[in-house]
């Protein structure tokens, strides 16, 4: 470590320990203490991003630290629990800078002010290889209402949040060169694709909600096919979706009418950070009103059949489609 | 990816889904739950490990898998707490096998099952670089106990656990080349040292004693006189430490009688994972009774004084030493 750096310490003290919480009691100590809510569980859960396969290493730093916020907070969200607080782990390439850290860490407070949440502890290390940050995000429901992911039913209906493929697409764009069908959408849809795969928006809102009606859900994180194919694995059941019903934004409508082929992308695509859920069918309607009234709707995109194979998207024109499992991943 | 590789999901199911435990659900989900026991508050920590920083890439997976273990476990010892669980990041270089990983899960299980705990969760990435291992690790104590770090008081008498300086001695013999000192110790002697360095014991029976004896308490990883700088740090402390009675296992005490300069590697070098604590002295019989009885002794080295400067190491023949903070450093 060159010499007109900070300690470990000095940027602890510095960047991080204004943003821990009291259970952290101002990252003085090698541990800090959590205790769930009266009535309540802690839904625990671990991920991490690396420059250079989960984001590009000259995204912004808040962008970057929002993200390793956001893909945690979408898995809480999902199971129906609210944010706690989290652990960071940050491994630092040789040429890290303070600025990028202070920009980092800045990113990283306004993350957990505006999803919830304290920062409970972390380690920072050097590492002779790309940035990455590895976070546990702890949440919390009441006892014994976690929603799973395996337990949807045969008659379920498969409903998603907000838009699918946005990310896929703004990763095409992003990329060096980017898609050749960029220069055929407007910067302000090009931003809007770009954005929604930089800063993923955990569904928070949607987590009282789903503890309430869903049957099951995940966030969608490697892409809609994959994913849900994971979510109805191994039990006799399967499902069918009408891909005319997929929720999409204007910029990948857009997109799509200009190429129908990225059709693929946006269902296998990954880095949707949307909510896939299950409802039984006598549940959809007060489900669908109390999401459409918290602003966050629900669409319904199909239902889940009985079988073994993998999920058919059956397209307006009756074109029946199945994606291998796996078809997308960070792996 | 290459096409002979097991996914993801394959590998969890394979290698991580039988250490799970009841609140990860067979690792089929995205989170997991965890309740404490009641009347008590969790306790969180998170250390990473990295290859070529803190373990060599070709220890042993088992080594690697125990040490990312005990160094958690370490800090949740010395803060009285008893292991619930674990959640672990895998960043796995380009060139992994499913050998390597085979044996990797084999020693995280072993090491879970000696030190309590269940796997909760995890998340495997590819990253262009080393291998690295990050462990959130989650503790308990009955609800107020936990034993803080920075708490002591000037009278308070200064004890550590186990040995100091084995594992910086092992590390010097584990490099290429090796110390030049080498040669002058025996076969069983320098492996000892060398186990020391690769296989930390996290003094997690030390834990509830601790709790009722202990004023002040940290894990020993960074070096005695580093951490014991960090414990006494700004508050008109600091502390006098007899060298003569640091507790030395027998190959350490040999390495010193051949080359008495080892001290300092002694006092300044990392990984020895014992527990300091600062005692009051009215507590001192009791805890190091207990400690004793326990077969894990626990040994006065010094007592916390006032004053501003770093911690004073007293030698037999009164020379007195002060190393700066940060001596040592993972970072």
């Amino acid at each position: 470590m060159s010499s007109d750096r900070p300690t470990e310490d000095g940027l602890i003290a510095r960047y991080f320990a204004p943003l821990a919480g009291p259970g952290a009691d101002g990252m003085r100590d090698d541990a800090a203490t959590l205790t769930p809510s009266p009535g309540c569980d802690l839904v625990l859960t671990t991920d991490a991003i690396v420059a250079g396969v989960h984001f590009f290493p000259d995204d912004p730093p808040a962008a970057i630290a929002r993200k390793a916020l956001g893909v945690n907070f979408s898995d809480l969200a999902a199971k129906g629990a609210i944010p706690r607080g989290i652990l960071l782990t940050l491994a630092l390439p040789d040429d890290w800078t303070e600025c990028w850290l202070a920009a980092f860490a800045a990113g990283l407070g306004d993350g957990l002010a505006e999803f919830g949440g304290e920062l409970l502890g972390g380690d920072t290390v050097r590492a002779a290889g790309p940035l990455s940050l590895g976070v546990t995000a702890l949440g919390e429901v009441p006892t014994g209402t976690l929603v799973r992911r395996m337990t949807a039913r045969i008659g379920d209906v498969l409903c998603v949040s907000g838009s699918i493929g946005d990310a896929a697409l703004g990763l095409a764009l992003r990329r060096s060169p980017p898609a050749d069908w960029a220069d055929s959408l407007g910067a302000q849809e090009r931003a809007a694709l770009i954005d929604r795969y930089r800063h993923p928006r955990p569904r928070l809102g949607l987590a009282p909600l789903l503890r309430r009606h869903a049957r099951a859900a995940m966030d969608i994180s490697d892409g809609l096919a994959g994913d849900l194919a994971k979510m109805l694995k191994g039990e006799g059941r399967s499902a069918e979706v009408r891909v005319a019903d997929i929720p999409l934004s204007p910029a990948a409508a857009r997109a799509l009418g200009l190429r129908p082929d990225l059709m693929e992308t946006v269902l296998t695509g990954g880095d949707d950070y949307e909510i896939l859920c299950a409802v039984p069918p006598e549940a959809l309607a007060a489900c669908r009103a109390e999401a459409l009234a918290l602003g966050l709707p629900l669409q319904p995109i199909g239902m889940v059949t009985g079988g073994e194979g993998p999920p058919v998207f059956v397209s307006a024109d009756g074109l029946r489609q199945s994606f291998g499992v796996g078809s997308f991943s960070h792996f």
